[in-house]
Parts: C-alpha cells; structure tokens; sequence
C-alpha cells in the first residue's frame, strides 16, 4: 500500500515554489512510472506539468485528477516554528509550506490511484494532470496541460480537483463550482483648482463617491440556486493630495466584484461602465476604467458526479457535505470547459499562513474517499 | 511726493521669505521714522514686525493700515525669467516674489500716508502695522502686533488691509468680510479581510464612501446677505491597499469646508461628528476625526467704512467695487475683533506664482486711492 502521508513529506521537502519544480513533479512522474503510469512532462514557459495516465485510451470511461504541487512563498522564514520545507511531524500534524494547499491532496490521490489500479484494475483510465503553476498566474499550467491533452486527443470525462475545501472540519463542503472574479481601477479625472473655490475647479473626488455609493447602492444579485449573493468590495481609493487648499486633478479607486452565474464578466464590465457613463454626464468628471477579470464563474450542477463524491466523503467522515460555491477562483475554471468538475479536499484552515499544518490522520482519510470515488465510478 | 513704484522695489529687492525679516522691515522703519513716524519693532517668535504712528495718542481719529511684508518661496528658481528679488521692470510690469503679494501694497499705503501727513497733517492719527508673518501659520505676524497694541492701549478706529482683491481689473472688487475655514481629517476603522468573503470583513471604505455622499449630499447653505453659500471639498482620499483581493483595515479622507456668517468652527465640527455617528450606528465601521479651524468667518457690514472705500476706488478707477466676501483668510480675520476692517488692493492675479508680477500704472492707482480714502477719512 502507497502511504499518502510519508509521499506528502516527500513532496513538501520538494522546495517547489512557483515557478520552481523543486523536485515535486519528478518525483511523483518516477513513482508513478514505477507503478504502471504512463507519463509525460509538459514544458511550457518555464514550468513543468506532469501529465500521468493508467489504461488504455478508447477503453472505458476515463476519471480525472487535478492538483498542483507548486506552493506561495514562505514569507519570512524566521517566523516559522519549523524549517517550512522539512515537513516535521509533531502531535498527530504535519508542518511545512503546501501541507495543506495542497501537496496532501496530490499525494492522497496519487497513493489512491496507485492502490486501486494494483489491486482492482478498471475497465477504464486514470488521468493524473498536476501543474506547477497554480499559485502564480496560471498561465502555463492547468491550461497548459489541457491544451496538450486536446492536441493529443487525450480527455477527462470527469474531474476531481483535490484543492482543500472543508473551512474547519472534515467532509464538511465540496465545491461544486466558484464565482467568477473581476478586478476594476477607475481613474476619475476632473479639473483641479483651490478649495476655496470648488465652482472653478471639478472635484474627481465627489465624482468618484457618487460613482461608488450608486455601485453600492443596489445589491448585484440576491443569489441564486447555487450560489450566495455577488459581492462588490472596494478595495482602494487613492490621491496622495497632501495640500489642503487644493482640490486634486485627479483619483482612483479599486474594485474587485465576485459574481455568480447571473453574471459574467463583460457584463459586467458593461454595467460599471454604463455606471460611470451616468455619473459622467451628472459631473462632467471624465472615468477610465481598466478592467481585469481573473475569472468567469462556472457551475457543474448537482448531478451524478457531486452525488458520487459526496456520497463517498458521507461513508468515510459520517459528514453529508454541503455543495458549495463559495471561495475565490482554482484550476477548475478552466476544466469546466472540458468536462464535469468537482473540487473535494481536506480542511484550508492554514493554507499560506505561517507554519502551515495538515492533521495527519485527514491525509489518511482523503486517500480513503478517493478510493471510494474511483471504486464507485468504476463500479 | 514718495514714489511707490520706487518703493515696492525696493521691498522687492529683500530676500523676506518667511520668516526672514531680509532688509524689508528695517527699510519701512527707516524710512517711517525719516517722516515722522514714531516706530516700534514688535519682535516675537523671531519674527520682525513694525508698529509706526504718526499722530498724538487721545487727538483724534485713528485710521489704520495692515499689510505684509513676508514673501512665499521662489519654488525653482530656474523657473523664473528673471531673478526672482531683481524687481526688473520691462512693458509697463514690475516682475519679482512679492509684486503682487503684497510689497506693492504696503509701499502704496506707506507712500500714501507719509505724502498725506506731510501735506495736510490731519487732525488724528495714522497707524501702519505691517508684519513679517503672513505666508506662514500668523503666529507671530498681525496677532502679535495686536497683542502689543492692546498692551499698550494703541488701537484703530478703522482699519484697511492692503491686499490684493481684484481678480482682473484694478477697481472691481473690495472685501468686507471673508469665510471661515476648516480642514477635517476623517479616519474610517473597519476590519480586514478577504475580498472574496465581504461579510466576514467590514469594509472601511464603504462607510467612507457612504459618509462623504451624506456629507456633499445636501448644501450646507444657500448663501447669506453678502456671502456666497458655505463649500465643502474632498480634497484627499487615501487608503494605499495595493492587493485586490484584500477589503482594508482603514481609510481616511480631508475635508476643507469654506463656511459663511451662518456657521461657525464649533458647530461645523459637531455637525461633521454627528454625521459621522449616524453613519457608525449604520455600518458598525469607526470613525475618527481630526479638526482644525484655520479662522472663522466674518462680516465687517456694509456702511461707512465700506462706503468711503468703495468711494475712493470709484472716483480714481471709474468702477464701483463689488463688495465682496470671496477667497481665502488673511490677516483681517485677526483684525475683526478690534475694529471695522475692509481689504481693498491691486489685481491678485499673479499671486505666488512663477514670474509673480504688477502692472506699475496699478502701483501709482493704489496710491492714489489709499490718498483719497485718508483724504475722505479725516475731512
């Protein structure tokens, strides 16, 4: 039997922080190799992606894991208890930078797969895509191997992403999909000129409250079947004018808006700029706005797969466990595209904090559901 | 007869950035004394001020003159055409810091009193008090000489300020009053957190935002009898979160609030915090401010003084002068407590800008007017 807790310790002392491989993908393309995996590395832009498959194509039905074993840097080292990549275990814990986020996912899937393709081999396919570049922008990993997979005729009919997903207790939540995000600067320039006399001047300033407290006013949604609310945050708001006499030229706010599947992001691009536009023609102060969205959001609804899943986590903690949509983005914004996602993974308690720590005995238990899971879908 | 254009060179000619005295109250002094003037350097807070009199204590009228002779800095030299204490007359102008505010002033109302008292000595008193702290906080400027006086038992009946107050044309304008001036800084305390979950933050710059749209939301005033309506300016909102996906711990803001005969500091003060404790009671986010009342508003009615200014300033320029309550503070605010003040000057046009300059036929216009405004007084 592959232990998931002592291949997790060997991959957090894989100094692997993004973009740096550190060691983690040979490792797990040598263990898989050695255990009947056919592997392949995908390079691109620097960073490596491992790409492992067990069975045949064109033979039954092909199951999915996705994970990433790069991890965010440690911060200041000297804050930690322990040396972050040395994987101490202490009092039924693990410590050490991606513990948890999420190099006990990768190895609890891994030892699962590993497992049950020895002793009960499938009429089907595991697919094992992990990335090494998950925690940066993204740009080569995930999509980089699902770009490989297409050009090679290569798929997934299922996906199970193994990032932490439980806020504090085990088999509590699995995501069954994520709000989208957007990123918005507004530069609001009016004409600058002495407080004494704001007639001659056009403050940016009250321009860009106006601006705010009318995208504030109006909740965006109140939710939907599967989501919460979307949420619109401002984030900043700057001019670094110190003289008190002078009305600035000119200022600019941040947003950053989370948003549900009643909404994508060029709509709402659309709606803050017609938002602005209204205040435009109430001021005459002039808005850009420079929008960025990091993500669209994406359901898989409840179905066949989020009911197998939870149906496993259920059998293994006692726990029947919520489908959420909760959070900020992961890697299954872009395998939603492919094929039916679903996220299942332990407790994200101290996912990039300091002295990063996974209880021991929730490693055992995820390789535990997984197991679970394959058994059901090739059942 | 004295020549102010001569004169104000020669103040010009000085270095007198604030607070350096740079040759400027000395020259006054000297030449004062010369005519007759009994003077009194009134040091404090290593400033040099100038008390001078002409005319016996108990005989008489007393009509008094303010003015500065402390210049703002030069900025970057560089910049200017020609040095900036050179006081080089080219196409009917005088360029140099100080031309304009106020040297030419204080040499047309110190020529004006010392041709009038030796022409027709009048039956009372002439009072010129001219400081050496204008430009910066006042401390130590026209305060000090008003302490001295009341020490002494020296006051003014009347008194004018000579500083500039037409905004294009020599004639158009003279002030009897100016508003008061507040600067608030308003600090928002909220709680940080992840931008994603804004109902486990509490976002600052909401309340903020919510704060200055209640604030610039209703005028604070339609205006008064002689003063335009009160202004309220954002002049500054800052936070510095540069992490999108972050809500901020807090945020602050700047007020300046230009306000007229009907507010005063305190009540502006009090208004702001109760504004402030409703948006509290709304938002659970906590909100600190800081005020500084830089002068209150006040109002020298129109009636005799104004009328015979107004008088003078019509007879020699053909315009009758608006009277005005517009613009910033200056030294009449500290005036006001001790007798009718009216502020009556040149065009400000150039003020405390590079090239700062006077048109010379103004020099001789001011004379003349402040001749006939003694002409007038003691008649």
């Amino acid at each position: 039997m592959t232990d998931p807790v002592d291949l997790t310790a060997r991959l957090v002392r894989c100094p692997s922080v993004t973009p740096a491989e550190g060691g983690a993908i040979t490792l797990l393309e040598d263990l898989l190799t050695a255990n009947g995996f056919v592997c392949n590395r995908v390079e691109r832009g620097g960073i490596s992606n491992l790409y492992a498959r067990w069975g045949e194509a064109g033979n039954g039905r092909i199951f999915g894991f996705n994970g990433h074993t790069d991890v965010v840097p440690v911060g200041n080292e000297a804050d930690w208890n322990d040396p972050p990549f040395s994987a101490t275990q202490r009092d039924g814990r693990m410590y050490g930078r991606g513990t948890t986020d999420m190099k006990s996912g990768v190895a609890a899937f891994a030892a699962a797969a590993i497992d049950f393709v020895a002793g009960s081999p499938p009429d089907g396919s595991i697919v094992l895509a992990i990335t090494g570049d998950e925690e940066g922008d993204a740009e080569h990993g995930t999509v980089a191997l699902l770009d490989w997979m297409a050009e090679r005729g290569e798929r997934m009919d299922v996906c199970l992403v193994g990032e932490p997903t439980c806020p504090t207790a085990m088999g509590e939540m699995i995501k069954i999909g994520r709000r989208g995000s957007l990123n918005c600067r507004i530069t609001a320039t009016g004409v600058q000129g002495h407080s004494a006399y704001p007639h001659r001047a056009n403050n940016p300033l009250t321009a860009l409250v106006k601006l705010l407290h009318r995208l504030e006013a109006t909740p965006l949604d109140n939710g939907t079947s599967h989501f919460d609310p979307s949420t619109l945050a401002i984030t900043s708001i700057d001019t670094g004018n110190t003289a008190t006499n002078v009305i600035p030229a000119s200022a600019s706010a941040m947003l950053n808006i989370r948003f549900n599947d009643r909404h994508n992001g060029a709509g709402l691009v659309n709606w803050l700029a017609e938002q602005a536009a209204a205040v435009e023609v109430d001021t005459g102060v002039r808005f850009s706005l420079d929008s960025r969205i990091s993500g669209e959001s994406f359901l898989t609804p409840p179905g066949a797969l989020s009911t197998l899943v939870a149906d496993a986590v259920e059998a293994e903690t006692g726990r029947r466990p919520e489908l959420s949509t909760s959070g900020g983005t992961s890697d299954a914004r872009f395998i939603k595209d492919h094929c039916p996602v679903v996220e299942c993974g332990l407790v994200g308690q101290s996912m990039h904090a300091v002295d990063e720590n996974v209880e021991i005995a929730q490693i055992h238990q995820l390789k535990a559901i997984y197991t679970r899971i394959l058994r059901a879908y090739f059942a």
